[in-house]
């Protein structure tokens, strides 16, 4: 049981909906598409799968995160600073 | 013919390892995988859809804006702007 | 009481060091120096301003959140879901 | 002359207010404010240095790369491949 347990089935609809995106992509290379438009589609996908990060991430630490601080001590402490990293991470990518 | 045509086998292989980074995310969730390293790999597809619309952007400038800008005049106006909105996308995304 | 609170003098160090970068973004301006010179620079303001925000998140995750995350409740889901908002705002900026 | 020359005063103004911004950070850490109130202005300052940025990408485009793509040659793909760098940089920051 992790924070997104509850949420799988829609995580892995957009996912999906994600895959279907990078499909798309190849066949907009296929076909030569105009670059530019291209481009607007890999900003598209980037958005949903940053939008899919938050998601897990608001979950986490609504869950894992909260229930580590709720004990306190050094779990806490290491949980607080890899959700942290995680966040750096995507702030950053 | 754009920009990217010479270069466009290199574009579907790297589209298609990000669709298969994206088809994993989905098993991670499926499987109950813990969620900063779910993270770590939503970062990594983030990144890797990142350096290919930089690629992207890069063939354009050097090929479609080029050519407009030696035309000069609206045309290379319009390619210019074109461009612009799609870097300011791209850096909000 | 916040959880920058230990570290004040560190975050105001940082912070008039990118006063003065933005001072100096406004000297290359004035005085006329190469646009991409000033590109660079602008973007090291923004990672160091990023940076300046990563550590107060950090602060307030491992102090507020986890004070409210320990008390539970309505208290604690609030705070997540504003630490969530401003991750959010940050990713996206 | 570069691109962004004959918007050098309002360039000149926005750098000031992004100033003004910063040094109201210090403010804000010194007074004790609280910590989501601070990353909220942290993320204003970080859109405006990120919109100046593109304002002078996007000047620099048009004015410099243009001219070069007009003349060709190496001179041509050296500016492309720089004005290029620039945007990885930005896009990464």
């Amino acid at each position: 049981m992790y924070g997104y347990t509850p949420s799988k089935d829609d995580y892995l609809t957009r996912l999906r909906r994600i895959e279907g995106q990078v499909r798309g992509l190849q066949r907009m290379v296929e076909d030569d598409k105009y670059c530019i438009d291209i481009l607007t589609q890999v900003s598209a996908a980037t958005r949903a799968l940053q939008s899919v990060a938050l998601g897990l991430l608001e979950d986490h630490l609504a869950h894992c995160v909260a229930h580590a601080a709720a004990e306190g001590g050094e779990v806490a402490e290491a949980k607080i600073r890899e959700a942290s990293d995680a966040i750096s991470r995507l702030v950053k990518s």
